[in-house]
């Protein structure tokens, strides 16, 4: 009974059963080729419409020569403030709007910044040099001092007897063996960040950082540092690779090394700014969004071209092309251009606060340089990045196509803190550190194509994101 | 009976064979984790090491300054060869040796270049122009010719009427639409290596011809141009981008357009030069070959820095780190410098004769650029690139994991008609043709870290075949 039953069963599942599962599997197969074959059309035609007629480059250029660098505060950051929206609406963006929140407003002073370096009594040396982004200045006179050399805090800390009333130099380099740049970085930044903190705890009177780069110049390269309520605040310059070579070779050879450093910078009180948001509603659920951005803001140095101009007018050519090709699609793409990200993240957080009633599905930023794009990087679950992961042929042509996990930005981090899927475009970043926060950071280290590329990559993940959901 | 055998055999499979392949696999994947580890720790000292104590960058600036661009025939090529013979004889290769053969030796002449360009009579306009590898020169007054301007070798012979007596410009632009520069360059390059030809079958009197490149600026591209036996040798000059749109523009709107053109350069008799050879022999199959290699001629423009000083410098980088690490495979890695890939192919063609009795198992180039390498473009069959692909794991870490189908370079080319699997070091080519055959082509485009991991992604992949063969 039971085998006859069993047979029975076996038979109604071939003949419905059976042919019903092979229709549901033609069917989504059918429909995945389906929905396959539009969005590799789709993005043959984003590609071809960025590279014939695309205008990151032509934006950038603008950006860099008619206001440059843009630091908080400053009327640059401001004009590009304007400038900003003014182009959203010339592109037609939807809601395009400033949303007001203060920020800090540090400036380099209008003294010329030195380091003379005075060796056995020998003539003096200049040093270049740069005030580190949050420092106080030094009395018009500077600040004389010898020079204590180190690698890390612990160093500093085991040495402290030597530091006291010393201007103390922290000249461990990025490490090369990092394959990635930005790792390079992120084990060499602490001495930046917290090198005034750690220094002052010892008595020192000042603190100079090895520049953040691996490459061998002269230009100094600032960046944040901070301060606590716990130890006395000190002045905190870097000085260039070259320079630090300089510094570190006199010390080992000489006995009476001391450098006097002029610093004329200063934090004045908090300035109103904006972040500049513009959109293409959508059509189905315009309340869901599909969050696209960079930071507006730049330091004090060069144009700031690939920190991050670039990932600005990445952000606004990605839905300039999107509206040039007409596309709308089902969900709401939102371009945010933060203000504020190098010193003090008040965009972004003031971002994430006002939004927190809104249904963001993703947030993508740009803001490692505008080099070749190679994917992107991605936070979030592991069914959300499989699915992202489905769409990623559609970046094979443009060699963008390895995405990984793990990858954001430090404007969508407050967002990914409420636990909004994060990305970041990631790209070829060997160069970012030879221009990053300093005077090579200019329009001409930008390639077109390059820029351009990240700006389809970037267009084709929005669309499909705002069409597809997350 | 039947059921009863049926299970008997499925006993004994279930006893014996199943335990049996149960261990096969395990061995299989013990030993395949086991390999996987070893090259893992293998590719990574060869990143560390290329990374912190490299030296291709360093043999580069060598090259470029010590040396400069080196066009086949020229003193400066003589240089290279013996400078390259020393630097494998310094990081004792074996069998560092030259293989002599005649080259090309076409010069471009003392006298400067020209071509004015005279527009209705009013004050003429100097363009920047360079003769094209191989063109014929002019008399000492130059050439003075009404400008006809066509996009195509179609369009020219249905003009064909207009075209006598006339300088042919030939100004069809690499097209943009094109992700990969390589594919615009084959589109547009034809108007280069044809052009004079196809000028002279209609009675032109000089071909002038629209730079290969996509980047703005007044700095015109050489390259090779070839002639045939059937029609009249005539100039031919490549014209800088900014200037073909100046000459175009002016060519629209006035009437009576007209350029003197004047040339210098010409063809001597064939020179006496050499392929530069040096090995790392294989411990176990010395008689099978894993050849890398790059040009060593380069036009005679810039420092031929890019192409193809980079590919040179990397290939004997690759096997300065296998020996610094003092690692030897099973089969012999030989390090190749091709003479005169530019203007005649000789160095490859002599290489592929004179060396078809041995076995090469595979054969690698380096000639797109010293930029951040992507992977390898692979030419073989499908068992091969398989296997080829499995290794590429090794290169993930550096982001070179990128493996294609299709790939090779010119100097090899005569190697793969042997049947020799052939393959290609894949580079970010975006800024490739801003430089390619110009002036612009110095070291200061190359970047140190990206060089150094084209060397690493060679060093890799030429030991792991030739431990393993293929």
């Amino acid at each position: 009974m039971l085998r006859y039953r069993t047979v029975l069963t076996f038979q109604f599942c071939m003949k419905k059963i059976f042919p019903l599962l092979l229709l549901c599997l033609y069917i989504r197969d059918y429909s995945f080729s389906q929905s396959k074959q539009m969005y590799d059309s789709l993005a043959r035609s984003l590609i071809t419409t960025g590279l014939t007629s695309g205008k990151a480059y032509e934006l950038l250029h603008e950006l860099c020569f008619s206001i440059g660098h843009r630091l908080s505060g400053s009327s640059q950051a401001a004009q590009a403030v304007e400038w900003s929206k003014n182009k959203m609406n010339e592109f037609q963006f939807d809601n395009v709007r400033l949303e007001s929140l203060f920020v800090p407003h540090w400036v380099r002073g209008n003294t010329e910044e030195a380091a003379m370096l005075n060796a056995n009594g020998e003539p003096q040396i200049p040093l270049t040099v740069c005030a580190l982004g949050g420092s106080i200045g030094t009395s018009p006179e500077g600040i004389t001092a010898a020079v204590l050399e180190v690698q890390s805090f612990e160093e500093l800390h085991s040495l402290q007897e030597k530091a006291k009333g010393k201007i103390i130099f922290f000249n461990r380099p990025m490490p090369k063996e990092k394959i990635m740049p930005f790792e390079a970085y992120g084990s060499a930044v602490n001495q930046r960040g917290s090198g005034a903190i750690e220094a002052a705890k010892v008595g020192g009177v000042a603190a100079l950082v090895r520049s953040m780069t691996m490459r061998r110049d002269d230009v100094p390269h600032t960046g944040s540092m901070s301060y606590n309520d716990t130890v006395k605040k000190i002045p905190s310059a870097a000085i260039s690779i070259l320079d630090a070579e300089l510094l570190s070779a006199a010390l080992s050879k000489e006995k009476n090394v001391s450098i006097n450093l002029k610093l004329s910078c200063e934090t004045l009180p908090d300035v109103p700014s904006a972040n500049v948001i513009g959109e293409i509603v959508g059509s189905e659920k315009p309340e869901e969004i599909i969050l696209v951005g960079g930071h507006l803001d730049s330091w004090d140095k060069g144009h700031g071209a690939h920190d991050d101009g670039a990932g600005c007018v990445q952000t606004i050519e990605a839905l300039r092309i999107l509206k040039q090709l007409g596309l709308q699609p089902k969900r709401t793409i939102r371009a945010v251009l933060f203000m504020n990200e190098e010193n003090g993240l008040r965009g972004g957080k003031h971002y994430a606060q006002s939004h927190s009633n809104e249904k963001h599905l993703a947030a993508i930023e740009a803001d490692a340089g505008g080099f070749s794009p190679r994917g992107f990087g991605i936070s979030t679950d592991s069914i959300r990045f499989e699915k992202i992961k489905t769409w990623a042929y559609l970046f094979a042509s443009i060699d963008a196509d390895n995405f990984k996990k793990g990858g954001g930005g430090a404007d969508i981090s407050e967002l990914a803190k409420q636990g909004i899927p994060v990305l970041g475009l990631r790209v070829d970043t060997q160069r970012y550190f030879d221009y990053h926060h300093s005077d090579n950071d200019t329009f001409d280290k930008v390639h077109e194509r390059e820029l351009e590329l990240g700006a389809i990559a970037l267009a084709i993940l929005v669309y499909v994101l705002a069409e597809e959901g997350l």
